[in-house]
């Protein structure tokens, strides 16, 4: 069968089922996602077999060491994944819930019901938990997925598809809630990019290369953020210790993500008390400092921090450090510099704590708070398919409600229009 | 200046003016309406005298006289306009709503907030009011409006869009606001459509080749909907008179319009009762009927509906019947045939109204009611920006909420990550 018939019939498959799933009553969903997680324990040893093929590949192309670790499947990430599966299976199921209901001057009743958004698409690379966490999420809130899993992952991803599809069958959900793309050409993905009808909904998750690809092919609405270009404000009104321990945990606790801080916008008001201990304390940490003009004056130590750096998303121990004449210029660097992903600002300045809130337009805006906590475990979502930095369905951390849509309801008693 | 920098131009400007306004107060967008109903008022002869020059092409075209007749700029129709805009001065700012917030363990209080989407597109076809209607709702959900309409009324909308941008700038409000592409070549959407990052969403009203053209031409998330094929169900244990009334007011009250209905499926049991008095009141009403086998049965004088007649949006006094053996085959013939616009239930089976309600998967579905209620001023939303049959972001009729998205906001007391 040639590769578009062949992503058409699974994207039917996934379409079908996700009929039937969208009405399995919320104790069997999370039967089947207990049941899949008992499975992925009992069948570790055939993952494994199967990542070490993946892993063995991996190491003959020459991927590189940080490559390789994300791809392994070692005991414990994949007791993570079966616990991962438990976790949701305990999540409130938001499918049926009605949102909002108000009565009409007609005696009509009107509401607004969650309802799962159908078929969704996760095209994703090397990391083989995002099979069985995406599938997880996805069933919970009522949907089918149609993944397609990078080549490096495989025959991990056809394994745990497998366990995971003939657990979800025996405790009586349609296996077709799971489809597997198996097919690692790229040509695969721009099948599945034109079947708009049958996917209702495509998240890419991966490097911005594979991010871009997916959001310019497609005839599918497309929920995604490319990066995490994070600010973090601090005001000349800010409580100085709290300003520098926050800023501190948001570049260092973890750089690699992409919460963490990019770039610290100072107030000139307090720019010389702040600068010296905070500089001290990160390069004491081996963060590489790039300064603006002022900020070189401070520490002429420093590197030069030039246009195109502030639109860096570094991952890594580096940070942009810009002296701004007050609240409104570093609102309008951020308005021009972020990728809307997250900023704080940290002021006892109450006025000025709400005009951030309300006017910074960013997916997560917050107050006197590290940047690090713009997560859906951290929010309370319990559960994360990624990050949205669009402005359409949903934005910031989605959790399983940002995997359902609502219909308009309405109980009637035979009205009539006139 | 060529049309691609003549759009991207325009396009630029809205972006920068959509800044502005999200943040503009309650109070001065509510003035800026209200003067804006004022100074329609006021020019109502001159805005009559562009009008003229659209119905006198619209004439030499020889367009039909229901085209003419949607054109025209009649004396109650601006003083529906102007009214319009002082109904939607009248409703609730959604932005800054919050709308939900909860405490996490560590203290930090998470919620959304709504906020404006930024810059919508407006692609629409002959109706001038849209004009007006669009432009306030937007603007009222704190957005910036790019209109591109149809050539028909381009000196209608021309003159509409200089009294409102004037009547903004006098209250303090960016008159970029609102923008207008004022070039009629076909091109000037396409130019518009690649514009992402300077335009947020794309909502296209007018007919279904306007509406595909733009969704497989965009690389803007587009909010659509192409056509309403509605359906009721009559089922077994329907009050056959409440279901005699509901049909009869879904299918001729106003046949013109998408929340209609195209189908009634009856239920088997009752069909021999039900049939004979509807379709006698349905054929008195110069209803043309379509029926399956079974229907035809029980009227030999009906013609033969045929596969293609079930995808059909008549907008007319047309209506295909079919008996059906359950609500079962009821829901397999929705989910086959329907737009997902609008479907109801007429039932006084309480197990069954329930699980039509929650699987039946249409943007709007109802229990003894008429489908003509979906509507954005039927169900209470106080104003309508079409009707969406995506999945996506919106479904069902859009109101202010459906203009706006939520972001995330955390207030802290200096939480750190571990």
């Amino acid at each position: 069968m040639d590769l578009k018939s062949y992503v058409l019939n699974r994207a039917k498959e996934a379409k079908q089922a996700a009929r039937a799933v969208a009405s399995v009553s919320t104790e069997r969903k999370n039967s089947a996602l207990k049941n899949m997680a008992r499975a992925i324990r009992k069948k570790a040893k055939e993952l494994q077999r199967e990542n070490k093929k993946d892993l063995d590949a991996a190491k003959k192309k020459g991927l590189s060491t940080a490559m390789i670790d994300r791809l392994a499947l070692t005991p414990p990430r994949v007791e993570e994944m079966a616990l991962g599966l438990e976790e949701i299976a305990a999540l409130p199921d938001p499918v049926g819930e009605i949102t909002r209901m108000w009565k009409r001057p007609n005696g009509m009743m009107v509401g607004k019901m969650r309802v799962p958004l159908g078929v969704i698409g996760i095209i994703y690379e090397s990391r083989p938990n995002v099979t069985a966490d995406a599938t997880a999420l996805c069933l919970k809130a009522g949907n089918a997925v149609i993944l397609r899993g990078g080549s490096e992952a495989i025959h991990s991803n056809k394994a745990i598809v497998r366990i995971l599809r003939s657990a979800a069958k025996k405790e009586g959900v349609h296996e077709g809630v799971i489809t597997f793309i198996d097919k690692t050409d790229r040509q695969a993905i721009m099948e599945m990019l034109k079947l708009e009808g049958l996917i209702d909904v495509v998240i890419p998750r991966g490097g911005e290369g594979l991010i871009r690809a997916v959001t310019e092919n497609s005839r599918i609405p497309v929920l995604k953020h490319y990066k995490g270009v994070c600010h973090i404000f601090v005001d000349r009104d800010a409580d100085l210790q709290m300003a520098e321990d926050i800023c501190f945990n948001a570049k260092v606790q973890r750089p690699g993500t992409c919460n963490a801080m990019e770039t610290m916008l100072v107030d000139e008001k307090i720019a010389r008390k702040f600068l010296p201990p905070m500089i001290r304390r990160l390069k004491k940490a081996k963060v590489q400092l790039k300064g603006c003009p002022r900020t070189r004056r401070i520490d002429g130590s420093i590197a030069e921090a030039r246009d195109e750096d502030f639109h860096r998303e570094y991952v890594d121990l580096i940070l942009n450090v810009r002296v701004v004449k007050d609240m409104d210029q570093a609102m309008d660097h951020i308005a021009e510099y972020s990728s809307a992903h997250t900023e704080a600002i940290v002021t006892e300045n109450y006025a000025r704590a709400m005009r951030f809130l309300r006017e910074v337009d960013s997916s997560s805006v917050f107050v006197n708070i590290s940047t690090r906590f713009s997560d859906g475990f951290q929010f309370g979502l319990g559960a994360e398919m990624g990050i949205s930095t669009d402005k359409i369905h949903a934005r910031g951390p989605m959790g399983l409600e940002e995997l359902t849509c609502t219909k308009f309801i309405a109980l009637g008693q035979g009205q009539l229009r006139s």
